[in-house]
């Protein structure tokens, strides 16, 4: 990995960890350790043993001698990770420590194991390797070290380190540390972070959500930092450097600060991201972020049906690919299809660089023509003179109740009555709810139906979110969301109802059953259904359903993508409109191609 | 594999399955399919594809490739799985199918599918492999295929299979499938799965949570059946089939029906028994189930202090080492520790296994000596006259509201105030809350505060559980236990609370906040404590901290295991000191020797 990373003229670095108390080691099944004896905040289930004397020196063996592994490897960098309430903290922190020996007590005492540590790493690596110790100086909340003593311990430190890498909070709260946009400002750390050069005289890189190339150059150049770390907007565009660098500022893909990146790798197992679908394909797939092979049908005229996150996606590759002549169409006047009004819930304002980073491509390209306010069924689609059709058309919200738990319709559910509100109706079609009471039913989890709990709370209605589910919004549990979202949906006012299945919308309410079967009633003047998106597929099985009328038009193929498929998160549609795109020439475009399950044992990837 | 299974005279199979709706399909980003877009009722995030034509051919070709490569590589027997609501059931089920072409409507249609692919795989595999077909023929909820279609499609597709593999529920509620003992009897789904002969001539294996080889007996000889499948009491004892057949009843290490073997595998991704140590531990520590290498230091005498979980599979493992003198004490009058306790718990009956079956062992062990009454101080342990002491005292409930959320005390909660108790206090001492109205609090969620609120309101209390943690029992989840233990609380009238923290107990109630940090108060009789648990460990540091006095006395070693290192699951508990007596010879047998994670490319186990 180290001679990889060097081939390219950077540096790598190792991060040697030792997460203590929230260790489930459920691999291992080594008893967990840490301190004192006191129950992980991050995980209560687990109870850790209070380290011996011998389990200290341990350790610090065990951090010294991977240390030396990484050094003999070729690193260049070896950290010892004091972030996220990890060991080294642990004792840091009167939360954590509560030992009576040399170890704990006082400050000096608190700050001995990690003391010790960052100094036998740095008698192991040397001169050949630089130490770097991640620092979370301001813990926000019960789990330990404020920034005074955050402060105080890197002054301490300083005359060892080479590198602060410098955060804030705790793994029980990590979004403290990995905020999305929804809930965290670009910079949000800065007010804690922003305060290291009080402390040291040594290098700072520091993270804090930070996106764009104009802030980051601010807060290098005034000093606050030296180096500015940006994991997720690498996943988002792995060019940032590169292109600040050359000054193609207008050409970098913006992280969008959603954290699909890390639902789709803590629970998926797979990297990905939402505005870059190159993201962890890779190896697997042989996809460039940057490089496009010319297509070998690329003199095809290609009309892509539907401007959302599919059909943008698509419609940009297959520019790159070198189309001749692409035409992305919409009946709307704007590109983005359900962005449209995604980006107008609250909190998702920068989710509209999806939209905003595709127009931008296709401004560029100048064989891809945007078509605006084109109501094509199909006879207009055959006529349109394309040999290539992409069906790009999206998803809409059930109008009638259809729900996961009971596959059917909810009786008097009918978004045709102006008290039922599908998430479009409200945000895109100016429908109002025609009272003050609103009940939201959520059977997804996400971020439509607590978005528009959310937004109708703003404006003034008094609202009940009941969802069907067990948790509300479990999937903003991993995107780090989850906690966020509750507290602020109870800050705006807005009641939450777990479990709650409605039996019947009756004339001003709803008879449902709770978590345990029990009635539940709720009197409302309007309800928002938030049950299950269907695919807009009608125009794909006109098309394909009289090949005949196709070929007499000289159409070849007719494709579909994204949500008319089958409506999923967006980072999905995406990859689905860029999947297309990248193997539109292979024999079989409709089925994906098998991608590279093998890992490599023997030989390197260029053998 | 396949050559491994023959190799000890085994038949191997295979099962191919589809789960259609309920598939994530995270890894490979393809879209979910089913045969209507129905949102999953197993994950209601995922709205899948409705299949075409194209898919559903695709679909039957894919499996007839994967049988033929079954064959190919040796298997014996190839599946059709229809287990769970997976594809082959979505189709036959009204719940999943709303299909308007031959594939939905009628009986006849919606067994299509399922049919086809018998078919197909059944011309693939030939007369080189044996057919199954696992059907779920009542999925008892609205998932679906009720008992009478289930075994009309039985009749059905009889000719063509070889084997019946028969089971009862949906994914969507896994327990009714593997449900664990603390819900479900042994032989529950003989109610539906003991109809089978009604509509089959073939050959039928059933599940039913079996443990018992009587029972076993009773179903095959009875022609109900006419094999057994056990897949967690295998994992309970790998041996279980042999010592059946060898007329060895009394040495078959029962299954306790906990199912943290699930827990252990689907969310620790190691595979693990609460029962058998050695489980999982086959191939990377090299442990054989029923296999003991005599120890080099057999000779020496071994002290045992504490005969819960951990001290007992200690002692029995010495004991199968050939040791010549191991004693086993414990202050108590009985043999198990915790599980003196544990065992009473509703539901709980079956978990006492775990003391029955070493006590049993405990019996057989001619140099194994179990004596109980034994309050051991350290002097008393040193003047003992044994070489090596392995302290295993286990762990107590604070007494005190000590908690992962503050790691402090709770003002107020002391145990040892008659209105306040600990699990222990409540289940082993005989002390009863002073009145009607109990609070039972749990930071831990698991079994202990739960329980505890069952037996109280069975006892005649009016009782609330309140929770720290945002999901009542959170562990329960990880066994297939949570949605019945929360049901069962509703209906023994338990009233549950989530998110709750204790601020204070005031005279008659405490004070609290709720989930959002709102004030929440509640006027009891009695708070019951299960906030966490702390090692009983000041023996052990007592011996460790004089090495002069043990030296005096011939003592070599003083060992810790269990719960007095720190308070784990039991299964980790009855590891630890399995660990300890494998490795009693090693160099350091405080350490545990590192694990092979290394996974064979190239070569053969047994090169």
């Amino acid at each position: 990995m180290a001679e990889g990373v060097h081939e390219h003229g950077a540096l790598a670095g190792l991060q040697l960890v030792h997460t203590g108390a929230h260790a489930g080691n459920r691999q291992s099944r080594m008893p967990t350790v840490a301190p004192s004896q006191l129950a992980s905040d991050y995980e209560p289930f687990t109870v850790p043993k209070a380290l011996e004397r011998s389990d200290i020196a341990r350790i610090r063996a065990d951090w010294v001698r991977g240390a030396e592994r990484a050094r003999g490897a070729g690193f260049d960098i070896v950290y010892v990770y004091g972030g996220h309430s990890y060991l080294p903290l642990q004792f840091l922190s009167p939360f954590y420590n509560r030992r009576t020996d040399e170890y704990g007590g006082s400050f000096e005492n608190r700050a001995r194991f990690f003391l010790e540590t960052i100094e036998a790493v740095k008698e192991a690596v040397g001169d050949d390797c630089a130490l770097v110790v991640r620092m979370a100086v301001e813990a926000l909340g019960p789990a330990g070290v404020e920034l005074d003593e955050g402060l105080a311990f890197v002054r301490l430190a300083d005359p060892l380190v080479d590198l602060w890498d410098v955060t804030i909070g705790s793994i029980a709260d990590w979004a403290l540390d990995s905020g999305s946009s929804r809930f965290f400002a670009e910079g949000y750390q800065l007010e804690w972070t922003g305060r290291m050069r009080e402390a040291t005289q040594k290098p700072v890189v520091g993270v804090a959500r930070l996106t764009s190339a104009d802030r980051m150059a601010e807060i290098v150049s005034s000093g606050v930092w030296d180096l500015v770390g940006a994991a997720r907007p690498s996943i988002s565009d792995p060019f940032l450097p590169k292109k600040i660098e050359e000054g193609r500022y207008g050409e970098i893909r913006e992280c969008i600060g959603c954290n699909v990146c890390i639902s789709k790798s803590e629970v998926g197992h797979h990297l990905g991201c939402t505005q870059n679908a190159t993201a962890g394909e890779e190896y697997r797939r042989g996809w460039h972020p940057e490089r496009f092979e010319p297509a070998a049908n690329r003199d095809r005229g290609v009309l892509v049906v539907g401007a959302g996150p599919a059909g943008m996606e698509c419609a940009v590759v297959l520019g790159k690919r070198g189309f001749e002549a692409v035409h992305l169409a919409d009946d709307a006047e704007e590109l983005g299809g359900q962005m449209r009004w995604v980006r107008r819930l609250p909190g998702l304002g920068e989710w509209g660089r999806i939209v905003d980073w595709r127009q931008g491509q296709l401004d560029l390209l100048r064989n891809v023509e945007w078509i605006p306010r084109a109501r094509l069924d199909a006879a207009a689609v055959r006529d349109y003179g394309a040999q290539i059709v992409v069906v790009a058309t999206g998803s809409r919200w059930a109008t009638d109740g259809l729900n996961s738990a009971t596959h059917d319709p909810i009786p008097g559910a009918d978004a045709s009555l102006p008290h039922v509100l599908t998430p479009e109706q409200l945000m895109l079609d100016g429908k109002r709810p025609p009272g003050e009471r609103v009940l939201v039913w959520d059977c997804e989890g996400y971020f439509a139906g607590t978005g528009a709990a959310e937004k109708l709370a703003l404006d003034g209605h008094s609202v009940d979110l009941a969802t069907s589910l067990h948790v509300i919004a479990p999937y903003t549990d991993e995107t780090l969301e989850g906690p966020q979202v509750r507290q602020r949906l109870h800050e705006v006012g807005v009641r939450q109802h777990r479990g709650v299945q409605l039996v019947e919308v009756t004339p001003g309410g709803v008879r449902a059953t709770d978590e345990f079967g029990e009635p539940f009633e709720l009197e409302i003047d309007a309800l928002v259904l938030v049950t299950q998106r269907l695919s807009d597929d009608a125009l794909y099985h006109e098309l394909v359903s009289d090949p005949d009328a196709l070929a007499a038009e000289g159409i070849e193929a007719v494709y579909r993508i994204g949500d008319c498929v089958s409506p999923r998160i967006i980072a999905e549609a995406v990859f689905d409109g860029h999947r297309l795109a990248r193997e539109i020439d292979a024999d079989d475009p409709a089925s994906t191609l098998p991608y590279r399950r093998e890992r490599l044992v023997l030989g390197s990837l260029n053998t």
